[in-house]
């Protein structure tokens, strides 16, 4: 079975010659052309502009951004411990505030920067720290889909969001070799059309049978009995199980808990320890042009305005349990997470 | 206050000299071009390619359809009632088939072939058909419009899916007449994006302001306390209430049910007599590449299938009311259509 290219971030987020290469999300699968950051601006810049996309993809771009910031400083003069923090200040800030929805991004960024020291060069330690995040990463998505494969049954039919990321494709892998036949439907996540782009395509790609629809055709497809259970990823979970996740999850879930089908959330890692509930996840609202085109072209008239809430909350009671490197959590008992075994 | 485009049928499906001519609904509102027909089964292309849409506009379009191929006999030789069944068959036929779930295109053409006679041209009489046919469906979007406009407050901001017609257009322009200020929400509806394309651009043509969202953003809007009202059309309603619209009707119930948001169906002329419940309306499924492609580029991977169907069925239990041209109905009750005052 080959290896999707989305399953490990090291294919498609990496150095190359002191230079970030990002391979571009936004143009999947038609074309796979590099993107190439010189400085931590340009590396938020493809943050902003979903070239990368993913809570913890972007959290390692950022990470990536820090070490440019760094290599720019050692070029020039060494600085010392006295003044790291507030050298850092001005790409953290212009990192954190890229997409801030998510909370993976600040946290690597935070723990990065707490812990570098003198001994040994910035750029070195920052290196050190990314690799140790794509490591947990790796192993989190790992677990997590090992988890989750043990919920799937011989003949299901798995009704995905936007792109839950490795988590679903090692779900699905771990399937494939337990002679589970599992066939997948994606909703292909307008406006940016990633689980047209992104999930179908990598579904495929493992030779798993997928199908796409439109975000409006879940309801159809539920009431025709074509899903037997539903799987999204989550930007950030609140302590009370709260999921934020791309705009549209919500109503599927209400549209699953009609029809009395379970909702999985694949939540690696976790909720975030500082989040205490809904109230507390700032929505990101992006540009409304996003809407206002399809594919490059105006789809309306020049007086309509848009409007584009990039992901949404779900409540706990909607959701059948939140899936975790450490296992399977009710939502409205995830804050368990921190008292479970690792 | 100026009329959109789409506010009557006339502007956008008639005849010049001997010819259907449709403003292809396809471009809206980038292009205002013009399809020519010169024969029933062009008639038939147009509306199974959607170049007009809506239950009652494919009526009339098939309508001039039978008078394309009633004009083709007259130009060779005339017919007698004797076999105007007969002739009328493959016709009839091609037409009925071209889309399933609307049930107003069936009921007019049974209707004109139903009254012909032999004291007139036949090309004559079907004219003569659809022209009265046009006329009641003006004055029942008029009456659906005026009926609804009452249940609309000042301050409201209506959420909308696909193109509910003229009978919207009526509704908000009555509005603003009784000086009640209204917005509107358009999703834009794919993978057609006639939200975006013929309601968001109609709504702006009337001056009254309008927002296009993606069909996925719908219950996070709401969740956020920015609508007060759904209001959609429906392409056949049951007698016991269910109503079939554009897909993504029913998971729009299901967010509005949610969270107390009453659901307004305008049903114009009443619900299909001959089709007692949901299991008795068919549901068209279109072309799988119409998923897979957006404005014309292929969005996902060469082995990903597609699925599309074109409508949905949304339980009475989930609508507020269905407004026709004899006023307001409760869901379960609207056979009591046909008892009450025309």
């Amino acid at each position: 079975m080959k290896q999707p290219l989305l399953m490990d971030i090291r294919s498609t987020v990496f150095l190359r010659e002191e230079k970030l290469i990002i391979i571009d999300r936004r143009l999947f699968p038609s074309q796979i052309n590099e993107l190439m950051c010189s400085d931590y601006e340009q590396a938020a810049q493809a943050i902003e502009d979903m070239a990368v996309q993913g809570a913890g993809d972007i959290a390692i771009t950022a990470g990536y951004g820090l070490y440019l910031a760094a290599r720019a400083l050692e070029q020039n003069n060494c600085g010392s411990m006295r003044n790291a923090r507030e050298y850092f200040q001005a790409p953290y800030q212009r990192l954190i505030n890229t997409r801030p929805t998510g909370h993976h991004l600040k946290a690597l960024l935070d723990k990065i920067l707490t812990g570098l020291n003198d001994r040994e060069s910035w750029s070195a330690q920052i290196l050190k720290g990314i690799n140790k995040a794509i490591q947990k990463q790796n192993e989190r998505s790992q677990l997590t889909g090992r988890w989750a494969e043990q919920v799937l049954d011989d003949g299901d039919t798995i009704l995905t969001h936007c792109f839950p990321g490795p988590a679903l494709l090692h779900m699905l892998y771990m399937a494939a070799a337990n002679q589970k036949r599992i066939q997948v439907i994606a909703s292909e996540t307008r406006p940016y059309l990633q689980g047209a782009r992104l999930t179908a395509w990598s579904v495929s790609e493992l030779g798993i049978p997928v199908t796409l629809i439109s975000d409006n055709m879940a309801a159809y497809c539920m009431s025709r009995g074509m899903v037997s259970k539903v799987f999204t990823a989550a930007d950030r979970i609140a302590q009370d199980g709260t999921v934020a996740n791309k705009v549209g999850t919500f109503q599927l879930a209400l549209s699953a808990q009609y029809h009395e089908i379970p909702v999985y959330i694949l939540g690696y890692g976790g909720p975030d320890r500082g989040c205490n509930n809904a109230s507390e996840i700032p929505i990101e609202i992006r540009d409304p042009n996003e809407v206002l085109y399809c594919a490059g072209i105006k789809i309306t008239g020049e007086k309509v305005q848009g409007f584009y809430p990039a992901f949404d909350l779900t409540p706990p009671a909607l959701l059948t349990a939140i899936i975790t490197d450490r296992g399977m959590f009710i939502p409205a008992f995830i804050h368990e997470y921190w008292v479970s075994r690792a």
